[in-house]
């Protein structure tokens, strides 16, 4: 095997052991042995426990990114792409919950020097959301409302996902994402005719 | 000290430990240091570190039903109590915010035998917020959407706060809570006159 397939099992293997025990808990040795090496053999392949957390995180983040980038490209009405961004977005969820996870979680086990990659990475995520809000607003399909808000309430939205939902429930990713993107786009008051 | 304060002060120190390294991470050994009792002096006061997770979960739980329980029995508006509450809710993060970790994030590390019961008090207080939520609905005052998605939108809003909400920014939890009720209420979309 390659070096590099062998690196990303061991990212595979901390992710799932991150997600279960938490960054902190988790040895060397207990990722070594998931994979079937020894921990002497993992320093081969990386430097340290906290690499493969920041791996994991930036590999998260590429998976968000690569899913709503698309989207957020098109310039079709912002509503639309809105809601298929939620939707999106709660799928990489539901298809990696462990993932998202270390990604949502423990990324705050993150030492200094590979924080604040980590934090440009969920910025340059962030970003993407920022921009079909802006441009809705510029196109005066959204009210101008705060928009860090906006981004705020939809990411809220999006990551909590990891916390309840389960992929063999009765509803899809999204299913569930036109579900909040009705209460998001209309509102919740009865409007008067 | 009387016994149950000194039960108070290890639950206090655990909360910290556990919101800074996690559950499993975190020894017996260092809560005990973190009180300046001995590891076998600990075990006076409580059976285990998991009896100390559960006490730090209900209490955590204990203290958003308190701030939102008075909300939820008021028989006004709708929309009005449910911003309160979201105010109240983001305002028990804000000034407890490794409770509110702890609370949202470790009490999946509980053991089974606390776990139910810990559901449990999640629930009662859930069921808060699904109290005004279907008052509004049966009033008029809300659109007669999906309830459950109403209450997971308004606790992904609530709960995601304790990993951004920063006390000693400019904003309130009021202030950050209007702005985000403000959205749910009347929608992202601006209306044709």
């Amino acid at each position: 095997m390659a070096r590099s397939g062998r690196k990303e099992e061991l990212v595979a293997a901390a992710v799932t052991l991150f997600s279960r025990k938490g960054y902190h808990a988790t040895t060397v040795r207990e990722i070594a042995d998931a994979v079937g090496i020894l921990s002497g053999s993992l320093y081969a392949h990386v430097r340290s426990k906290a690499e493969l957390l920041y791996e994991a995180v930036v590999q998260a983040s590429e998976r968000f990114q690569a899913a709503v980038a698309p989207i957020a490209a098109e310039t079709g009405p912002a509503g639309d792409r809105l809601r298929r961004a939620l939707a999106a977005h709660i799928r990489v969820v539901a298809e990696s919950p462990a993932a998202a996870a270390v990604f949502l979680h423990e990324w705050k086990a993150l030492p200094p020097e590979h924080r604040a990659q980590a934090v440009a990475h969920r910025q340059a995520y962030e970003d993407l959301l920022a921009r079909i809000i802006r441009e809705g607003v510029e196109a005066g399909e959204f009210r101008p409302l705060d928009q860090r808000f906006v981004r705020l309430l939809v990411l809220s939205v999006a990551n909590w996902a990891y916390q309840w939902y389960r992929p063999d429930g009765p509803l899809s990713p999204e299913q569930v994402a036109d579900r909040f993107y009705d209460i998001i786009a209309e509102g919740l008051l009865r409007r008067n005719p």
